[in-house]
Formats: structure tokens, C-alpha cells, sequence
């Protein structure tokens, strides 16, 4: 293990960091609350930690897929590690497993909280929060890349393991500049539904918040009642639009932005994204006729729930535990699903279930005529057998955390629905799940050692589970290569 | 697809189904109940049906995979639409859709029921239930092999796609002898359990009943109480006992009888089938010390209530759904593992779990040196790529058809546990679930497209999907090889 460059890697983003602090420090001073403490001092802690060690130049010789992956590992648990001094510092959140949970469910845009009130945060606080969703959805290591001056041979491998989707690809040939482009569009894309959500008569600080929230897709609100609180259509039409915007591709955009429309929607994750989305919300809102009495009002309901748990947001407008047990069902399953890879919402991506759909079909053809050589297509390529195999595997470990989180989640006693959802609605970094973790409820309900476990959870969802397991695996450490 | 062969070997199984109504029958009679009708009619449809056509020799060139599988999909439709007609026709279980649930669940060795009541059933029925389970559990068509006279080319897919388990391995050259051997070995220990029980104090036609629900790991039993009905620790030990010896892979026996034991508890699968067991049965005697007051009567339910989940069975002596949360998730995950390849169980099977933790594993440390090349080992030997990833699928497979099947089963409104729980007992045959369905209830409770369903879910799962879901592939029947 080259440490010389992890810590260096380690200690500009612990500069960076301190950097992103400062939006908030000033809305914090803005409004006149207490600002030294809460953002001064974890900024200048950051700095006298980050800057002497950035000033060593580590030798870039010896640079392998272990320093890629440790990095990616070690930066997101150091970021949350410090993005909880504000919570803790204010005296917010009191508790260091409470803020934890809280800024990792920020920086992992789950937008799952502990706290069953957030209307009377200070307004620094609140910013904070959704901040750490608009970082996060793009990606802290991805917004590295973009903005230092040479990074280190190995840019593609730190932007692969935190970017999410089985595949990752670069829409120009140096990585510094795919980066950029990406976080160009995504400001781009944000500012505009920045100034709709204005138009559509938020009041500014409430428009920054939940366009933080949505171009994350992460799902952390200002208000107790989510969007729910402003009764709103127009704004709830806006942001179900961006919800579904942000969950796709961001390589349909690059595409676009080249005059390339009709390839990009030609991508089957991209039609079967759409295609999905329509179908469930269609479902849905038939299914919730008889309790909202006219199409128009179940299809607002419908699209917005469908469209925030699809895009892994998790903002609400109406407590979908309310609705009928098949409808739990099947936002349960969209849950698992989420959007799309190359996005920055979570889940297990549209691309790799279509993939485990063709994958199960080529088993069956290869047992009625086992000679056949037999590839897998995406987009009429060849997927690679490594691919392949490694999106299987994807599924086993996302269900294998699942299943083994329901088991030590239930210790605490809930029912079925509510551990399960919990547990899903975490490693698919949504937000709220069912029963009691629904729309109304939080995560408050869970003692400290699930709450310790989902924490782990959601890390281990946004970063596809390779780089967070991978600093738990004997060849990480092992001498020699 | 060379269709007479396919017809040959149907009919010939059909003229085995005749066969194996006789001893029914002969109870039937012996108890002076309805037999001509109930028994009689449906032997000579058989006969009549069948044995034209067995006349006719099949060409037996031309015998390819898809032959194999079609014989083991069609003939497990064709046994379980026969043996609907003593239910039918006695009137015990009016309407077509509820007696193939039932028979399907007892050639599964499933041993869910639509009864609510059992012990007004005539004898001769209880003893068909249940006698389906026997025959079901060791499979019809290695029956057929062990019994007619020089089948086919095919044998070994045959006994291949109906074995349960990611491989088969024929413990004597000839697959004749292996199937006669696994039949021999089959009835001796089902010889030894029924002596147990009736010394126990078992009522001889309740001993019968019992040993088949345990041979074949179903769980039909004679009383609306299950084996709790007889309050007898001494039968409850046996039971355990054997349910647990019934889930292991029959190939340690052979072992065991040419003197290699030592060797055949060296195999991963046994070791870790015995780990979990007994693992689960300490944790469960631990947490229910405080419901049941001592050691030793915890440890009386609890091993007899693992034992018979992790089996697959199904039968109960106290209802499990008071247990607290925690144990019905750990219920539910033994329900999904299910017992060893080569056994009578059902469920995934310990060995392919213990494959996709090693394919985890392998993913995360290809991760961390992506050059090194990393192979798959079982026993000490090399498992091939083309299995691995057909476990991998496999996995895929069940998973899918449980999200999408609690989807479906959700139409009816009951709470999650209870969709959730009845799809798992139904693809891993074991009987009962959680809640509704739990051991005090009964899968009456869903609208019959449930019903269909979950009998599709069964066969699926106990013929591990692919000789079934090949049936609707269309390479299946595309004309050409």
C-alpha cells in the first residue's frame, strides 16, 4: 500500500471539505446565528489537519487498484467523520452515533433522519444537511478531480469506484475534464430548477434546500411535512420532474448537448427507466382512484411518490403507508430497482436488472442447448463476462446485506415491514421506508446498534459495496504488489 | 424436440402413477371407505391412458438436453393434474384449483395446505397426501430409473434436472445403480423411523403418515395440530432427529456404508449444514429461555422448530409466530438456505450459499488486484466458472420470482410477513409461514390467482426452475437441432 499517496489524496479532501463548509458558515452568519463555533471551528480543524500533509508530494510510482480503492473507502468515512462536528458542536444533534447517522444519510443523499422535528434548526444547519446531499450526489472524489491541479495516474479508478452503475465510461478522454463536464451540467441543471422552484413561489431559502435535495436525489427537507408542507402543485410538479431528471444517465445530457438526442434515448437503461416509471406511476395512480376520488389528484400523488422513491429521493407529499398493501409492495421493489447508473441517485440501477434479466435468460437457453456460445448485449455490444459476472455478484451481496440486516435490524423488535424497509430504504439510500420509518415516522425508533449498522448501510450502498469491503479484506493489507 | 420419447417416457410415468395409487388404495379399502371411485377410477385412466402408448418404442436417436427437460417439466404438470382426482372425486376438496395446491404441495414436499381441517379426511387420502410426499421427495423420475427396465440415453439429465443441488454426482457408475442405491438407502432409514415411532407410542396409520411427511421433508401430517398434537417428547426427538438426517446429502450414507464416514464429514456443505443448525438451534434455546422458563423445555421447541424450517419440512409443535421478531427473520433466512444438495430438502441448499459467500468474497479481493487469477474451490477441488455462475443465476432466480411473486401475493392485501413468508415456504417447499400463514394457519386464506401462483411456485422451486421455466423458452421448441 502506497500510504504516502492515500494520505495525500486524504488531506486535500479534508481541504476540500473545510471548503465546503463555507456556504454554510455564511448563511450561518447571514442569519445571525452562532457561526465560529459551529462551521469556524471544524473548518480551521480541517485545515490545521489537511494542509501540512497536502504540502508533501507523494511519489506516484507503485500506484495500483488498492490505492484506489482505499482512498474512495477511507475519504467518504473521513468526510462524514468530520461533517458531523456542526451537528454535534451547535448541540443539534446531541450524540456522536445520531450525527453520524445524519451526515452520512446527507452525504449518501439517503435522507434518512433521526430527528423528528427539523423545523427548528438553525438555518446554517439545515443548509449543511442538503448541502451534503448536492456534494454527495455527484460525488466528493468526482468534485476532486475537477478542481485540483493533477491528481495522480490513477483519477479513472477513484472516479469508477465512486461513480455509480456496473460500467463506468468517459464521455471525453481525460478524466479531469469528464469531471468538470459533469459538474457543470449538474450546476447547470440545478440552478434552473433553482429558479422555477422560485418562480413557483418557494421562499428562496426553501428553493435552495430542496433543489440540493432533489439534484442529489437525496431527500433531506426544511420542513417537517417534506414538500408535502407547502401544498404546492406546481412546485410538486417541478420536482418530480427533476427527480426523475437527476436519476437518469448524465451521459443522455452530455449526448444532447452534442446534438446526439435520439442515440441517447435509444440506451435500453435509459427506454427502461421511462418505461418503468410510467407503468408504476399508471399502476399506481388506477390502484389510488377509489381514495383520491379523480384521476388528476391520484395521478399527482402517484407521480410524485412513484418518481421520489424511483429516483431514491424520498421526499413525500402524502404518507404512502396509507396506501394499499400492494402499492408497499411495489414501491419496495422500485426501491431496490432505484434509477439509473452514471446518476447520482442509489439503488441497484436500472442497467444492472436488465442485465440480471438477460443473464437469467441465457442460463435458461444454455440449459435447452448447452453447446451454444451464448454473449450478453447492452445496446447491441458485448457485455464482458467479468461484467457480467460482477453485476451477478452485485445482487448477491446487495441482497446478502439485506437479508442479514433484516436479522440484526429486528433485534430491536419492529415489525417485519418496518426492518425490512428500514434496511433497504438505507442500502438503496431513498429515505424513508414502510410502516414505521414511512413518510411520517423516522429513524429515531432504532437503538444505537441498528442506527450503527444502517450508518454502514447507506456507505456501503453509495459506493456500490467493492471499495467499503474492500478495506475489510485480508489481500487490502497483504504485503508485497 | 423428438416428441416420442417425450410421450414414452410420459406414459410410462403414468403407468408408474397408477402404481404408486395402490397403496392408497389398498388402505381405502382396508378401512371400508369410498375406493372404486376414489382410488379405482383414477388407476384405470391412468392404465388406460398410459399403456398404449409405453407399446409404441421411441426412436432413441436424436435425444438432446431439451429432451431431458421437457420429460422432467411435463411429467411433474402431468403427476400433479392425475393425482388432483382422488381429491376431486371424494369431494374432500371441491374445486380443481385447490386440489392441485394441495397435491402439487405434497409431490413438492411442500406440505402447505388449503385444509383447515385434517382429521376428518377419509384415511386413504390422508395416506395419498401424504404418500405423495414420500415418492416426491426422492423424485418420480429416479424412481422410474431405479424401477423400468433400460430408459434412455438421457438418464443421467433426467436424474440431473430433478436431483435438487448446483451438481450431481453419481455415486456408482451406472445412474440405474445409483437411483436403485438412493431408493435402497431412502426406505431403510424411512424402515428405521416408522419402528422408532411406532415404539414411541405413534398410532401404527399416524407413524405411517409421519415418517413419509419426514422422509420427504413435506409436512402433511394426520392432525390439525401437527406433531403437537401428540405431546410426546420421545416422537418429537425422533422427528427432529430424522428431519435433520433427511436434509443431509445422501451421498454420506453411501460413504458412511463403504466405511469412508470420516471422509464424507469432511464435505463444506455437511460441515456448514450442521454449524447452522446447531448455531441456530442454541441462539433460538437461548432467546426463548424467558417464554418457556428452562433450558431443557426451550431446547424441546426450539430444536424441533429449527429443524424443521431448516429441513424444509414444515411440521410444528408449538406456533412459532409468537416467538419474538428476531426469530421469524431467522426463521424466514434458514426457510431461503434450506438443507443440502442431494437430499430430500428444498431452499436454495447450504452447499450454493456457501458458493455465493465465496464468490463475495471473490469479487472484493479481484477488486483489490485485479490480475491475480482467483478460482473457486468446494471440497479442495476447482469448481467450474460454468457452475459458479449458473449458482449465481440460480440465486437470481429465486430472488426474482420472490419479489415478484410477494408483488403478486400482495393483490390480497394481507400484511408483508404474510405475502413474504408464503412465497419463500412455497419455493423452498417448506409448508408454513409466518403470521397468517403461519402454523396455526393456512394458505385458504388467498383468492385462487394466489393459489396458482404459489402451486407454480412450488414446482419451480423443487425442480430448481430450470426444467420448468425452459417449458416457455422459446429455443425450447424452436424447430432445427
Amino acid at each position: 500500500m502506497n500510504w504516502r499517496l492515500v494520505i495525500n489524496l486524504l488531506s486535500k479532501l479534508m481541504v476540500l471539505e473545510a471548503a465546503l463548509m463555507l456556504p454554510s458558515l455564511l448563511v450561518s452568519l447571514m442569519h445571525g446565528e452562532q457561526t465560529l463555533l459551529v462551521f469556524g471551528l471544524p473548518i480551521l480543524l480541517l485545515l490545521a489537519l489537511g494542509l501540512p500533509l497536502t504540502l508533501k508530494q507523494p511519489a506516484l510510482k507503485n500506484v495500483h487498484a488498492r490505492e484506489g480503492l482505499a482512498v474512495v473507502g477511507l475519504s467518504w468515512v473521513l468526510l462524514s467523520l468530520f461533517g458531523t462536528l456542526p451537528f454535534l458542536l451547535s448541540g443539534a444533534i446531541p450524540g456522536f452515533i445520531n450525527a453520524l447517522f445524519e451526515t452520512v444519510s446527507g452525504f449518501t443523499t439517503t435522507g434518512a433522519s433521526i430527528l423528528s422535528k427539523v423545523e427548528g434548526l438553525p438555518q446554517g444547519l439545515l443548509f449543511w444537511r442538503s448541502f451534503t446531499h448536492w456534494v454527495g450526489g455527484m460525488g466528493v472524489l468526482i468534485l476532486t478531480l475537477a478542481i485540483m491541479p493533477k491528481l495522480s495516474g490513477r483519477s479513472t479508478t477513484l472516479a469508477r469506484a465512486e461513480s455509480p452503475g456496473p460500467t463506468f465510461s468517459k464521455v471525453v478522454p481525460r478524466m479531469r475534464d469528464t469531471a468538470r463536464w459533469m459538474y457543470a451540467v449538474y450546476t447547470l441543471m440545478s440552478l434552473v430548477q433553482l429558479v422555477l422552484l422560485i418562480i413557483s413561489g418557494l421562499p428562496l431559502f426553501d428553493a435552495f434546500i430542496h433543489t440540493m435535495g432533489t439534484a442529489g436525489t437525496g431527500g433531506f427537507s426544511s420542513r417537517n411535512a417534506s414538500i408535502g408542507a407547502y401544498n404546492n402543485p406546481f412546485a410538486e410538479g417541478i420536482i418530480t420532474v427533476f427527480m426523475l431528471l437527476f436519476g437518469m444517465n448524465f451521459a443522455v445530457y452530455f449526448k444532447l448537448l452534442r446534438g446526439e438526442g435520439c442515440a441517447a434515448f435509444r440506451s435500453e437503461e435509459v427506454r427502461a427507466y421511462w418505461l418503468l416509471a410510467s407503468l408504476a406511476i399508471l399502476l399506481t395512480t388506477l390502484l389510488l382512484l377509489p381514495q383520491y376520488g379523480n384521476f388528476l389528484t391520484a395521478l399527482r400523488y402517484s407521480s410524485f411518490q412513484v418518481s421520489s422513491i424511483m429516483s431514491t429521493t424520498g421526499y413525500a407529499t402524502t404518507d404512502y403507508v396509507l396506501w394499499p398493501q400492494f402499492l408497499h409492495i411495489l414501491l419496495v421493489l422500485l426501491m431496490m430497482v432505484g434509477a439509473c447508473a452514471g446518476s447520482t441517485a442509489g439503488g441497484m440501477k436500472v442497467s444492472r436488472v436488465v442485465m440480471l434479466r438477460k443473464a437469467a435468460a441465457r442460463e435458461i437457453g444454455q440449459a435447452t442447448a448447452p453447446r451454444k456460445v451464448r454473449l450478453l448485449q447492452m445496446d447491441r455490444k458485448t457485455v464482458s463476462e467479468e461484467t457480467v459476472r460482477s453485476v451477478l455478484v452485485f445482487f448477491i451481496i446487495y441482497t446478502g446485506f439485506l437479508f442479514l440486516g433484516t436479522l440484526i435490524a429486528s433485534t430491536d423488535g419492529h415489525d417485519f415491514a418496518t426492518s425490512f424497509s428500514a434496511v433497504i430504504s438505507c442500502l438503496s439510500n431513498i429515505g424513508p421506508g414502510l410502516n414505521l420509518v414511512g413518510p411520517s415516522g423516522n429513524f429515531d425508533i432504532f437503538s444505537p446498534h441498528v442506527k450503527v449498522l444502517l450508518t454502514f448501510f447507506m456507505l456501503a450502498g453509495r459506493l456500490e459495496f467493492i471499495p467499503l469491503l474492500a478495506l475489510f479484506h485480508r489481500e487490502m493489507w497483504a504485503k508485497g504488489h
